[in-house]
């Protein structure tokens, strides 16, 4: 069986794992004090340019996520995002858990557009509606698309018009800065929003994502924030010893590299499908991939590759998402070819 | 000023001042435990005929919409409402307050189908998604139009066949109840649904709605909850007093005397409107009417007349909300109809 | 049946019933944006002498103390309170339900003390633990004793050298600044706190209490978070006209005479059981006393008056709660002293 | 340096790490489902000898606390816990965090009995006040004791009396399974309760803790719950993967010799340290000891050893914390030992 399920099937890249064995025995402070995580930090603030922030080692995406929102708003005020949005779709209401409404909101191919903000805003009113007060993104999106430096300003933009922050879940970032299309340097996503994370599980971590914030107030007493929302791992520094090997040498690290290899095994999987005039459910920059097939043909493939349908059926056919990773090998994209060709024809 | 804001802008209907004047130096026990409310409760059981159900005295609505859904679900599982719907859009988040997600709908006309329900099933999943258990509905909606038998049948079906719980706001239910169109009775109503309030804050009480809960899982320890939402009245016999008063002579009382005047008032304001070709914002067969003018023609009216904007402007048009109430007096109509003769020339 | 259970069994002084009956045909806008909540407001801020605060009309005490917990605390952080006050007592866990911890500390009589908030700070640790960042207590105390001017004075400072609010519950205020020994005015009182309320529901109105918040960051978007509670009432001009009538000739009004009168009974009602050597379970000084009975006696008691057992039988002895208010009558004192005498002989 | 400072200071077993190793590079399906996982569940299914159960691979012990007592109550019902347990002392509010109160009772040497319930209880009154429902433990307790099998049976039973649920936070489990005092077997007590876990961060795993659940009201859409707190691991195989390796053996497997080795250093430090008079500010059976030492002294051990300290000094005297694990060299004590002989003299 071969895996296009996710870019989580497999454990961590060898240096991840070297870097854990290497440190194993040593003793160190609980709860992310220790060198390693300060380490990892120091990484990670020369490689996005700013000093004066925090960051944070956190257990996973759905932890920074929900702690961001929790730490960031009053109890009255809400967040926007694109109803493909992991907060707002795939979160089983983590958001509202902590007392905050999601306006969830179509997106423009999975991106929210100042427009769209503005038009969210036309439907408040008052004390007696949810005042909007921080716009959730993923870059690239859960559909694989990315912001442009230019949309992603914009955003920007109009965030700080309308007093809204912005947050950006980086779950697969390594993906968007190495995708072919991108023109927004990580540097300039860190200048241009109030918090982002850098996603280790989807790119060759066990676990673990480093979560930036340069807000003062999400900042106040966030450690706090983390414990209550029960995030606060006691061996905290296996998360700091894994960016330490993932962000060795910046962008000339693991970490980018995996990335890059992501994208490209997404390419030649893209290019195939193109060529078998497969269509797909959204423009995908990325590693994500969601071309639209007969269901019967999803029947046959599901005998060999395992993956997501990912929206229901319509006339017969149906939306299926299939994810390259830094383990995927280009045989593995072959034999997919391969497969649907036979069907196809 | 002529008042066209709210139906809440006077006092009490003169019996209900009277009952809380004759009561009023009577000691009783305190928070809805005494014979007032008692004795409203089992005139409302015999209103619905349904004696197997607990009638509780709320403060106010949205106390009975939030309470309801914080004691109905589990804290993974969502509301489904119309997004016009006043929990979703009037209540500042009350229900995420509680945990919960309102998942919110394009209705039709204000309404909820068995389709827009499927179609919201449609996108749930699995554990990475709010469960969907319950409908919010309004009875009338919120602009102004009311479930036909046949509608409110078919939705509570899908309800059951769903596992969601039906739940039925009823802020305004005597204007729903005394539209002419209306062919759906309070006792149908209660059969189908599995708690819903008898408002009395909009139609001639002071303040209070009798909330009926029919479903023993909603109703465990329902007390508790009332009171951990902040809503048990210490003087919880003023509700039950009013509610006495409103509904002294069951179909016949001045409850629903009162809301077929504010529903005739509406009808002398719509046919006005009608013959002068005003549009409306929605199709409204209760209390409320949502004409859309020239937004200079509501610069003039708002000289005179007191009421909200409904919506945003749009090619320089401007929806108004115009409500009736059992205060309303058809000299204030014609004085309405007069001055927009006037202006439209 | 003569009705010691609380000051809430009655309605409302005849000149609240007055005002409301005078004013019940105006029309006004919803939700307290009206004149006569304005107007009461303008009294308040005169009668304590601080223009630079926000007065906000609430529906029960209730929703005063966890609106204000909810709007003034982040996340993690905490209330500290005596046990036996009403917040963590008998509230049903509605400051939980907002997400705070309440920090229950034994009482000195019912009172906090700098000493027992130390305490409560000793416990404190960093990250793992919930930040102590409020301090609730009651004048009088639920158990009838009042903080004295040096009490208050000193529980405020060190508020401050902790950083921590200090939050006052009136709901028996009136009877605290009546009481003959009382040395704290209401001016004082005011300068003292952060937010304290005037409690109407006990001391002569149908329901409601004039909530004062003088810091900026509890009145942020405060009408936000009272909507959010499920606390904004929509005749809420109904909680500003019986301030109105309430307090009108300011320490002169009804307001303080009700108290006063309730504080009287409840001191010939003291003078009557010491004559007799009952005992008391606390040493209060305002309307609510604490005898503690053989429970035979109370047994005996129950067939010609109404009042609460307050806490568990020990040793065949039981404490009682009695309360008088502004409507009790001397002759229901001299009843209950009676037949008292005669049951014990 | 030599870390005495918690039992998480160092990485895992190396066949926990060789596990982790060897099956890196394996595809599975992401979120705990599986086939590592699932066979991690079967054999604790086996250890504790029942098979009608369910158990879940979770991230950390206070993810299981929070998540088991918010799948577990209504709104309004809370947790008895002693004031010194983890879910009240130091978990930063979590639990109120999900709108649960924690009602904090001191413990006798840690431990709640049927006593201190019954007590707890008798402040409950009606729907003023939140409903206990779940009892919370330790075992061993925070303070190193152990419940007995006689003490655990005995509150077992007025657990079922007062029809509350009981809850065993496991996180040092094994070291009171194989403490020379324990009579109360890891099957007896999976019987006696609804829901415990047992341990691997404290015992030798990278993280993860192995949560077993019992009664369906608890499991019932219980994933849905760990998503919903962000307890959801991508790969959450890692934790099935680490209790394979852990527990393979049974009661002869790694996971139970760690669990001794810890007890013996904490054995052997305790006789040193009983050899030279010091006085223990909690009577501990397992591998955390609790010695009061003159503040002097301690600022002296510093110098060369890392620990807490547990309570504020009290008359120049200050409880440390000295907790030994699997990885604690017994030359790490004798070097503790020799230090303080020396200071003490």
């Amino acid at each position: 069986m071969i895996y296009f399920r996710s870019d989580y099937s497999q454990g961590a890249h060898p240096k991840v794992m070297e870097a854990l064995a290497k440190t194993n025995l040593e003793h160190t402070d609980g709860y992310g004090l220790d060198e390693h995580c300060q380490n990892a930090a120091a990484m990670i603030k020369d490689l996005i340019g700013i000093q004066d922030c925090e960051v944070y080692m956190m257990v996973g995406g759905t932890p920074c996520n929900i702690t961001v929102i929790a730490a960031s708003l009053r109890p009255y005020e809400a967040v926007i995002a694109a109803r493909s949005g992991h907060a707002y779709f795939h979160e089983t209401g983590g958001a509202e858990a902590t007392g905050h409404r999601i306006v969830a909101v179509e997106g423009v191919n999975g991106k929210l557009t100042p427009e769209l903000l503005d038009r969210a805003w036309a439907e408040y009113e008052d004390e007696h509606t949810p005042l909007p007060r921080m716009v959730y993104i993923s870059q690239p999106t859960e559909i694989g698309s990315i912001y442009s430096k230019a949309e992603m300003t914009a955003l920007a933009q109009k965030c700080r018009e309308r007093d809204m922050l912005l947050y950006v879940d980086g779950a697969r970032l390594g993906c968007a800065l190495t995708c072919k299309e991108n023109d927004l340097s990580i540097q300039e996503l860190a200048q241009l929003c109030d918090a982002f994370y850098i996603g280790g599980t989807k790119n060759g971590a066990l676990f673990g994502e480093a979560l930036v914030i340069k807000t003062p107030q999400i900042n106040d007493h966030f450690r706090w924030m983390i414990k209550r929302q029960c995030g606060l791992l006691a061996k905290g520094r296996l998360i700091g010893v894994q960016f330490e090997a993932l962000l060795e040498g910046g962008m000339d690290s693991i970490y980018f590299e995996m990335a890059a290899h992501a994208n490209k095994m997404a390419e030649k999987l893209r290019n195939g499908l193109e060529e078998r005039h497969v269509p797909f459910y959204s423009c995908s920059q990325t590693n994500q991939l969601f071309p639209v097939l007969p269901t019967g043909v999803i029947r046959e493939l599901e005998k060999d590759f395992f993956f997501y349908e990912w929206a229901p059926e319509t006339n017969g056919m149906t939306p299926i998402r299939l994810v390259t990773a830094w383990g995927t090998q280009e045989a593995e994209i072959d034999a997919f070819l391969k497969k649907i060709g036979e069907i196809l024809g």
